[in-house]
């Protein structure tokens, strides 16, 4: 993939009642996240949605607008309530229909496999027009790209094989870089020089996520920042930070 | 809590950069949104939302004007990246300050463990003006309510403390009732059959669910009505649709 220096940005939309139910634990957002973090590409928002074409069509097209990309999980499937294709085709005010390509590679696909290619397994090949395929490995359904907006299943194995056929599709930013600092201590306790530590390094983005476990509170101070060297004393502070404090520290890479 | 006959609905946001960069895994919508179904109150709409006040605004004043209820987890801890009470203030255009009883319970609470009730500390009783405090059995900490938008924690134990003390304080619709009917049966061959059973019963929500598992596909098929006769005719319909594709079906609570 090529890289850019300026901060590239994404937004995630996962669409499907099931999430919005409970019944679905989401699994993407995090897998997505930590991969296109990896590439120097931050998600800066996350939406779940449900299956109604208005509602993906006004979350598709205020984050597209808003961010350099989006990125979309599940709804392309081959029964009635998956609605994706369709929506996101309006959201483009672009014509939807059979794919040639797609046809194509799921006409191979189920002629292999002595299954029917029926009028549902079809559906699937429904594109809209402009754009182009995105490859799935695992049961050949394509999803596809359309402008800045990638559209992908919902099942975590067949997102994660699409997303990683689409990396030369994506440019990266600068990459940001991460370390934590952990200790036994509670947030009313370092949050004073940890604000102390913020202000003397406001390039650097500094978080505090508290956790709870039996019985004792504790917080992981998470630092970010594009700049490696900074990074590494910044984590050196936080070290002596919490040692002053009487803890001894946890250090980790900051996931 | 009281009830209504008209469908109420809810949206959830989440705010913090922890689950945006993939480092925390969300825990807290499957529980809200199941602990609020069961209350017949409907999730509509989620939102991940970065540690950036503007966004925080403009989620939620999105949401709690389309949504008869809003819940946020996160960022109402003493450190300087929870900005969640202030953001919440902006959004609603009230000043925030001290307030007065989450003073004196967080006072109270650290005087009897011999804790330095610091400035920090003091930052976790300030509440945007108007609102009123949501209790936190687990650190004392409170979250609040103003309008219809509840604000609560991010750490999965005290938010789900919060939010179970706030019940009187809803007003739940209808309940959604669901019921699944599962198969090891490819999506491409269920498509058809129960997108007739759909058209038969408009009245009812129809998702089907694919999972794919050791190298094959299966599809769990989830229905939801409030009408409790009405979903035991149309799962025993789906048990006979699946039935008569030669597979044996695997009857659900849909949960």
């Amino acid at each position: 993939m090529s890289t850019s220096d300026k901060k590239v940005t994404a937004a995630v939309i996962m669409i499907g009642d099931e999430i919005l139910s409970g019944r679905t634990q989401d699994k993407n957002l995090g897998f997505i996240a930590t991969w296109l973090g990896e590439r120097g590409i931050r998600v800066m928002e996350a939406r779940v949605v449900p299956d109604i074409e208005d509602e993906i069509v006004d979350a598709v097209n205020t984050l597209r607008a808003k961010f350099d990309y989006v990125f979309t999980s599940g709804g392309i499937g081959p029964t009635h309530d998956d609605i994706t294709a369709d929506s996101i085709a309006a959201a483009f005010g672009v014509p939807i229909g059979h794919h040639p390509e797609a046809m194509a590679r799921l006409q191979a696909h189920y002629d292999a496999s002595d299954i029917e290619f029926n009028d549902a397994r079809k559906r699937m090949a429904r594109i809209p027009d402009t754009a182009t395929l995105i490859d799935n490995p695992v049961s050949k359904a394509p999803g596809f790209q359309i402008g800045n907006v990638f559209v992908m299943a919902g099942i975590p194995s067949v997102m994660q094989a699409m997303i990683t056929g689409i990396e030369d599709r994506l440019t990266g930013g600068a990459r940001m870089l991460a370390c934590s600092v952990a200790g036994q201590i509670a947030e009313g306790v370092i949050a004073e020089p940890l604000g102390v530590l913020q202000d003397k390094y406001p390039q650097v983005s500094m978080g505090s996520y508290p956790y709870y476990k039996d019985g004792t509170f504790g917080a992981n101070l998470v630092f970010r920042t594009t700049d490696a060297d900074l990074l590494a004393k910044v984590q050196n502070e936080a070290i002596e930070m919490v040692r002053a404090l009487g803890v001894e520290p946890v250090v980790g890479d900051g996931t």
